[in-house]
């Protein structure tokens, strides 16, 4: 197990967090077996904390025309385009357990143009650079592209909201320097998981 | 008064918000007269409003190092960048009004470098426009230049997660085609206020 | 009233200019009201001075299928891809005369692709960035566009002759460190107008 | 000789033209041998042509801290990197005239980096590009940087002002598609000329 | 097992392609256990396939100041900013095996800037990206920075011999859609090997 | 005859050289009438010497649906876009002779769009600048303009591999300094050859 550091920034006690705070970082140990180092250096501004992971859940957990994996997908492949190590790390695990996919993560890191995706999804990732690299320029076309391909009005806003909200989550990321766990790098990649 | 959509997507009905949204609504209309489309357009997603405004708070509502027109410098630079119309308008105004100098936000949002600005808010700007743009290059030596001008470690998570914040925003308003309501145009543009 | 500098280089007294470029400046001073900064700072080249300004008038002041106020989105929408705070300033005054819009001026200059245009002037933008960005691979079927729309070859030069020009113009404002004037900043801002 | 159509517009028919035009064209065509095709191009419009010519006297024809072989190397270099191939030509010759060099113009097009040149001049090459491609970020650094190496502020400004009238020029003569005549390819470059 | 093609292009039978390049290929299954995809896929043409592994081993099996490790690290950062599934994925399993370290690729991959590296690995791949990205303006101060850090003449040229004979393989296995075989993804990934 | 350095790497003596290099040498200096300086400059490192001319004849002596003419197209366009002096000015040489046309290279290295070429040359290298800068975007839709255009699969490759190869051979000029001999500056120059 590495020690180097996680962020530029002081990591809290766990002990003296606010308890809401300390409560959601230990069911994520729970549930995940280790507290990804997001949960630890977004911790150092607990107001931030709380609203960073309420807009991630809300728009992670919500019901939507988007599968799981599509989700990390879009994640996966705007991370890299920002170079966020963190989020293609630890997203990508995400991913190849969603997908039950070991090879995904990878593909849609480097070119999700030549992923093992569907011509579907190829049209989400489309959109998802787009927002992220020049939202300025969506248009009706791009909407209409979409449509039909299977995509409703909200599911365009998931896109978008994923999209946009990993943006900032990648430009913290790179700015506190922020180290992805060791667990990461391995999760999901047996085949006959 | 224009009466141009404000928003790709509907907009809810006031009164038939969720209580919290409502009230906050209500709230920013009584102080300022109106309401900004920001938070019409939003509350097409309850969850997104709320995880969304309370980012919002944490970052621009806490104690900083950097002052409230700072804040706004930021925005309206880096909103500029991505070409965010809501943002360069809305803000903007707003930086107007906190640095109480009709010539600033126009001058900021085009080219920062040659804005009535001291030295130490074009460092600032200079790496506010880093996070925006590259933030995986970020490295020790922005860090040494920010402290030289005064700058703490917590002023320079402030001026990151203001860039990335507004990044998000951004994106979020370039995709919904979201609009500037009227009235900021012409806020704070009296010399003698 | 600021009395920052308006260049890097001297500001000639205009009562030792020659006489046709005095004439010239005392005309446009008793029709604004004051002397656009430009006139005062290119003033220190004679020569340049007239030809810049002959220029300008060749492009600007002919008969032409696009209106006055479609000269001067193109000058705004270019000038802020270029980040020519003189230009975007001062032609976004004359934009908001022009169109008798006090909003136009602001939409055109972050993202001309939201603003209050028609699909015409959007087609008429396309091409302005075009020319401005990457004249290089100016092709055919730019001008079939632009033809469906109305314009015709003349339209079209007139349209890549003011972006071209703005751009010279845009580079030397940049250079010098031309100020707008703070009389452009409120020109055309109230409704009624 | 090469019979290809020389602009997409139409070129008129010197004895037609305005008794001034026709003047310096069978000018430039006694002292040259041929019409070079800028002036035929633009002769289409006799205003423009004009001011285009009384701009291009204005900072070519002066007295100025740069030799005239040092004002074609900033118009090749800019004109290559706007992809310009009426100026890279034409203006490549005149650069091997003027400096007596045969292998000049093709190095200061391609990578003025490795070019037969002088310190001094890779300098004032650095900073015509700067004009050209970023002129927003001009600063005080860069003056620093050319009086350290002996030029003035009027040459600086011949720097600038020649980088961005081609640019308009680069811009122009791409959007007509105009073609350089065949005689400029090989001028100048014999050894012992 | 994936079945997915590996190559735009027909790929050989084995048995029918020449005799070194059959035995080469056989040689490496003999060594990995499988072949790697871009014997296959670059045997099509048995000349380029000679030649691509000769310049190969050229620079890759050569006595060199820099480690194994540090040659699979440019080929993993470079692959990236050119986007090449392929040899960031191969190239990212031997890099996990030379330096023994199941982090490192994926860091390297991601932003080399925030990876497990030595200062003299930063200044490598900073070399590196400025061979892949802007090989135009290397410069004496990019060779000064490398020998500061202790790398002769001779190793800034492995540097670049790889990282643009890299840039030859990542453009032609974007082209050919190379697949990489799905071996690769786990080598290398467990911590005591 | 100039007597700048050739290299920033030491040149061998030609005497010295391994004997297939030494007389793969003499030969291109009987045929040409010189030795190229690509030749001096590789022969520092014997190996990669000869992959790299094996490489070359590879791709450029093979039979192919493309001319020598559309080969040296390739290779001056896409050597301009990466500012290669060497190959451009003696790609530009053999361009020019084998095309028997003294106009072309300069038109090609400058814009292609703008050179007088065909329609499916046009083709041929708007899919060779996309090798060139993002050869991770290429996808059928590329394969099936070429294919309207009359290039075969294994055409295509042969503009891939040409593009790529020239993309390592770029990168090796620019890091080395290598300058192109003088006499490439003027071959096929004349009109009537």
């Amino acid at each position: 197990m590495t020690t180097e550091p996680i962020s530029r920034f002081p990591i809290p006690d766990i002990n003296e967090l606010p308890e809401d705070i300390k409560t959601r970082i230990l069911a994520v140990q729970d549930k995940a077996g280790f507290v990804p180092n997001v949960f630890l250096v977004l911790a150092h501004r607990p107001d931030e904390f709380r609203a960073f992971f309420a807009y991630h859940d809300a728009i992670m957990e919500k019901q939507s025309g988007l599968s799981k994996a599509e989700m990390e997908m879009i994640i996966v492949a705007t991370s890299n385009a920002n170079s966020c190590q963190y989020c293609v790390i630890a997203h990508g695990a995400i991913l190849r357990i969603r997908a039950k996919d070991p090879l995904i993560a990878d593909q849609v890191a480097v070119n999700y143009r030549k992923a093992d995706i569907t011509a579907r999804q190829m049209v989400m990732l489309d959109f998802a650079m787009k927002v992220c690299n020049q939202a300025q320029s969506i248009c009706d076309d791009d909407f209409d592209t979409l449509h039909s391909h299977g995509f409703s009005d909200e599911d365009i806003w998931d896109i978008a909201g994923i999209t946009s909200f990993f943006g900032l989550s990648n430009r913290m990321a790179n700015f506190t320097s922020m180290r992805a766990n060791d667990e990461f790098y391995t999760m999901g990649r047996s085949f006959g998981q």
